[in-house]
């Protein structure tokens, strides 16, 4: 999306061949742009959170293959470069299948064919999201349209949860994606973001795209999606997802659940913007049977943020001696969501609804 | 309630006839105890809130009187002294109910007998805000008795939001008081302390409480109730409010009715700890009578901590150029509310019910 104007990629290849990232670390105080170069550089980005965002990862690890097979094509090389990457994080799923993907695509080419297959497939890798997220643009751009035509003109209020942006992705993001068709294509937007807590996606991430794309925003605390619901001040709601069951529960960043349950108070439409490759179909009950990740309680107790002199530090917010939960996704039970925005249209949260839309893919998981 | 074993109030005359208060800009990091002594000191004390919370600011602005009579018992004085801290917050309402209080108990009286009648209400006032608080301690002090009888020698896990807490107070707190007398009867209490952005009192104030009272306790993002009690972590809620409607609806600090909410939604009971001064009998249906403050925009852009030079400073989470929306409380309905914690019981959060248990005091207001 844009960045004052200039069109930008989270991932791109330069005119000299060079892999270029935007440094996320750095956001939303700073735009740095980082090049990958080594195999190290390109490992040391994703563990090190240059880039995060599940589809990025992914992209992200395809492009330090391909490098590395520039360089050394050979089984071994092939070899210790998927073990070297799938290790900078190793429960991201999304790194871990396009690690596979190039495997599958360069393992059986002879050395001198695999560089520039490598390059061709992590491009494509790169262009298939893009795709997925338009695509998921252009069905939520039908929602925001019909809303858009009962407000005589005023703004389409949109609430969205952490950062499901384009920074996430390789490029519209997920359920940003339905925001920027909207905005571009003339309907007037306004999105009420999240600050995200405990790690500030939304203050960050959100909020810093939603301003240099030049799309009508205010940050919002975790608090006050509630009462903003309560008064008619939000029109929808569109979220992320990490992992999506196969009859549609939602896992995504801790809070998104109490969302759901303020829209479905207050008769706001929830939507969840869902690339199918995110569905799990092995898993049916999210609230029962998925794992919630308990991080760091530092992450709770101290938040980061730029100091009156520029610098970019931590500040602790708590006493000394308390400690912290802090589990950093939550579920949403179908029940609660309006629907699911997927790149093949909009699909109902039910095992029904899902397993219409999307029975070659269930199959292809049942079957193996 | 304690401070590391030591039994304290939030303010307190010393055996010098000083008045002394906790002064809570430097909580959590550092408690300083500052003495107040001129009309200045007082009324600098309520402005910069080195002291905060309804019943404490009412008991500030009283001792400010007394003291101010000790010097200049005239009618003059009395009547600039109510002026001058007045004006200090003119919005809080126990202000302006304790200088009423001090005006109408000294008018009627001698200049010469007022310093001794100012200084005996003074302390009347905040001995009465203590029993207030002890009561309704007493009856929440049941319902966590009963629910631990459930529990075979687990802990208790108590959800609380803000800082209804007896820094808020004179002592015990609201919210909280149920939670000191579980725990100092013997009762295994573990608290859940919501952070509450954007001014972190819940991290600051209560997290500083429980630490310090030695109750054990975690803090969590505003986030992560609802997760909590999705998994049967949490038993029940109990939080302050800033006014109660006459039918049960609660304002309070932004974010309880998203708490609110979940509780509902999991079945775990939902408490609102409610001193029947702060009853509202002009005001039925919170959501659409009571306008809601919207606060500076920085509290939502800016976080206040302590740099790891131990300096206490504000970071800013959000790329310049970002606005905020920052309304302060919001109203949960009284559909949501389990029972409210009163000085006299707990009352059904009913118009019935509580025109059943303050028949006296609606009277009095709907006489007036």
């Amino acid at each position: 999306m844009k960045i004052d104007g200039t069109a930008y990629r989270t991932i791109w290849r330069d005119a000299d061949g060079v892999v270029q990232v935007i440094d996320q670390r750095w956001l939303p105080h700073e735009l740095r742009v980082a090049a990958l170069r080594s195999r190290a550089d390109f490992a040391t980005a994703i563990r090190d959170m240059w880039v995060r965002g599940a589809p990025l990862i992914g992209a992200t690890a395809a492009w330090g293959m391909a490098m590395q097979m520039a360089e050394d094509p050979s089984d071994a090389a092939l070899a210790e470069t998927w073990q070297v990457l799938h290790e900078t994080r190793p429960t991201a799923i999304n790194l871990r299948w396009a690690l596979d993907e190039m495997r599958r695509v360069l393992g059986p080419l002879p050395p001198a064919a695999r560089a520039a297959a490598a390059a061709r497939r992590a491009a494509e890798i790169c262009d298939e999201d893009v795709e997925i997220n338009r695509q998921i643009g252009l069905h939520g751009l039908k929602i925001i349209r019909e809303i858009a035509a009962r407000k005589a003109g005023r703004p389409v209020n949109i609430l969205t949860h952490c950062n499901a942006g384009w920074l996430a992705t390789v490029d519209w993001g997920t359920a940003t994606s339905p925001i920027y068709h909207a905005h571009d294509a003339g309907i007037p937007v306004h999105v009420f973001v999240d600050e995200t807590r405990p790690r500030n996606q939304g203050a960050h991430l959100t909020a810093w795209e939603m301003n240099r794309h030049g799309i009508p925003h205010d940050l919002i605390v975790d608090n006050a999606g509630g009462h903003l619901m309560q008064h008619g001040e939000v029109d929808l709601v569109i979220v992320g997802t990490d992992r999506t069951t196969a009859r549609g529960d939602v896992c995504n960043k801790i809070g998104t659940y109490l969302k759901a349950l303020a829209a479905r108070a207050n008769g706001v439409p929830f939507y969840v913007a869902l690339p199918s490759p995110t569905i799990d179909w092995r898993v049916h009950d999210g609230v029962a049977e998925i794992p919630i990740e308990e991080r760091n309680p530092a992450e709770v107790t101290h938040v980061q943020g730029r100091a009156p002199d520029g610098t970019i530090l931590s500040v602790q917010i708590s006493p000394d001696g308390t400690g912290a939960r802090n589990p950093a996704f939550d579920v949403t039970p179908a029940e609660l969501v309006t629907g699911l925005l997927t790149e093949r249209g909009l699909c109902p949260a039910t095992a029904d609804g899902m397993a219409a839309m999307f029975g070659d893919l269930k199959a292809a998981v049942s079957g193996r």
